[in-house]
């Protein structure tokens, strides 16, 4: 019996919380599921690869799929466009998949007041502001200014933790991996994610 | 770090489905729980006892309660009350504690309205209505009417499930149990069950 009709996965948090880890340490735990890619204008960076980063496009692409209402959300940031398609999600619920998102605060609003039935979301964050500085410049990868913009942000979605359903303070990777999995396979027990009418049909056949 | 203010955790479901075996199965592993104790004012049946099954009262002492606000629900079946009192479960969540309770879908719907915030309820039923009579007949415990009684109830609250947080078909008892941890491991991860300002605050000290 499949009831299944699939389930949302939102995961938010500040650059440097450890959602990338935190996702590739589930990822053999939580069944099937689909990562869903942001589509950007940005370009391509270093070291990015398409379809797996992002989908890259140009500005024209993307205006035209803001106009025939093709992204689930979408939102410009510095100039550049970054959104979602509907059409995959729609497509991976059909197939009763776990929709995972990795987007931030303003997404996780933006899905949520369209599927939000479905949609069960975690904010991910490390134990302190203090840690979460020091994770990002010990990764030495990014920019002075990039790095300060991140903390600038980190600061202004914290103050939106109680949009969210359930929190993860990554201190320890295995033990807020285990949280994560509990939480992503429960999404998709959530009953909206469930065909109940159907359910409830067959449950009273053959009595 | 410990911004626990508690949580509670509701299972409901036709008498059958296999909520007893359920709870002991799921006991070790979702650490510090309180199971919550109904009140009722029907007469100890052979092998109950005191504090474990409910706690017995008189008539007289349960409309008092009712009258000093001392339950969180209750209801009057067959001429009996059953009641929730609302003092043990106020002293687990300030122990940051997961209460539990085993009740049926009218209180869920009291608990719901006055703890809506930390509450996650789940609906536990068998595959089938077919599979619950088999159940119920094997047991062989119960009188006629008492099985028919209980199959009239199962209808009427199978219609209620879309009120729930979660379904669970125990199918499988290990499986099932297997998703009942997970959920309740969840439960206490709700934002609502967090003191998030408090969390915040302490997030952004020494930075």
């Amino acid at each position: 019996m499949n009831y299944d009709t699939g389930a949302i996965l939102v995961l938010s948090g500040p650059s440097g919380a450890g959602k990338s880890s935190l996702i590739k340490k589930i990822e053999p735990e939580i069944g099937d599921y689909y990562f869903s890619i942001s589509t950007t204008t940005r370009p391509m960076r270093a070291g990015e690869t398409e379809g797996v980063d992002y989908h890259f496009v140009s500005m024209q692409t993307f205006e035209e799929d803001i106009e025939n209402e093709h992204f689930l959300e979408y939102a410009s940031v510095h100039g550049n466009y970054y959104g979602t398609s509907i059409k995959p999600v729609k497509k991976a619920l059909k197939e009763g998949k776990l929709v995972l998102f990795d987007i931030d605060v303003q997404g996780h609003d933006a899905v949520r007041s369209r599927l939000g039935d479905i949609t069960t979301s975690v904010f991910i964050t490390t134990p302190s502001l203090h840690e979460l500085k020091k994770r990002l410049n010990n990764r030495a990868t990014d920019a002075r200014e990039v790095i300060d913009n991140r903390i600038k942000m980190a600061k202004r979605e914290i103050q939106r933790i109680s949009e969210f359903d359930y929190l993860i303070i990554n201190e320890d990777l295995d033990q807020a991996a285990k949280h994560l999995t509990r939480i992503a396979k429960a999404a998709k027990l959530k009953i909206p994610s469930i065909d109940i009418s159907n359910f409830i049909r067959q449950w009273e056949e053959n009595e």
